[in-house]
């Protein structure tokens, strides 16, 4: 048995709340919700981030986000959603997830994308210019 | 001329740091970034929320994500990234964008994910089910 608990939870040996399964993907609810409805999609062979998800997953585990961030705002009388992963820092579990969490206006949520930072003169254009260099090599 | 910013930007109407371009899609700084290096991607043709993104621009749009995830640790000195969309709710732009977002451990944006809340009893399953329900339709 893995001791990765998603690869658990996508091979049955361990609980969860599964709401699909794809031939790539399994589905299920967060156990400790942000707002309850919350979903993690993770693909089912292991994989720790999203740099490393394969071509072959790439197209079926985002069409799969796609799809629950469709349903989720009617069966759950949501407005919107929020999707999101973690890569490393502030991930919880070794095994790549995409977290889609139901929305509302005035959840409370919305304080994540505040505070931001201002970039100095010059500065911001030194970042695109990293960036830019990095990408046009890869 | 689009009354869009980010159409704007696409077009080039509408100055930004462009980090890459690629026939689907644009990525560039976020002028107010939650950290430095802040990039959001974006496809070139108009579409607002993530469950009206077709599928002739899923596979690029979402492999531009990946490999920007996959520079920025190296280019900006990060340990790992935050990947994120808002879809209506808290969306300042009807475009729609990818967040990605450098990570460093201790960076202070771990209080997104809490606090979390709890399923009574039998709720997580009934949740499960609705949303069960609702994928096996579509």
């Amino acid at each position: 048995m893995s001791t990765c608990v998603f690869c658990q939870i996508a091979a049955g040996e361990a609980s969860a709340h599964v709401v699909a399964r794809t031939e790539h993907t399994v589905a299920f609810l967060d156990n400790r919700p942000v707002f309850k409805g919350h979903v993690l999609v993770i693909p089912t062979d292991h994989v720790v981030t999203l740099p490393e998800l394969p071509d072959t997953v790439l197209t079926p585990f985002f069409a799969e986000v796609r799809r629950i961030a469709a349903v989720i705002p009617d069966v759950l009388d949501a407005q919107g959603t929020f999707v999101a992963m973690n890569n490393k820092v502030s991930q919880s579990v070794a095994h790549l997830h995409c977290h889609v969490v139901p929305r509302t206006k005035g959840d409370g949520l919305r304080g994540f994308f505040w505070p931001r930072v201002r970039y100095a003169e010059g500065e911001q254009a030194d970042y695109a210019a990293r960036l830019r260099g990095a990408l046009s090599q890869v």
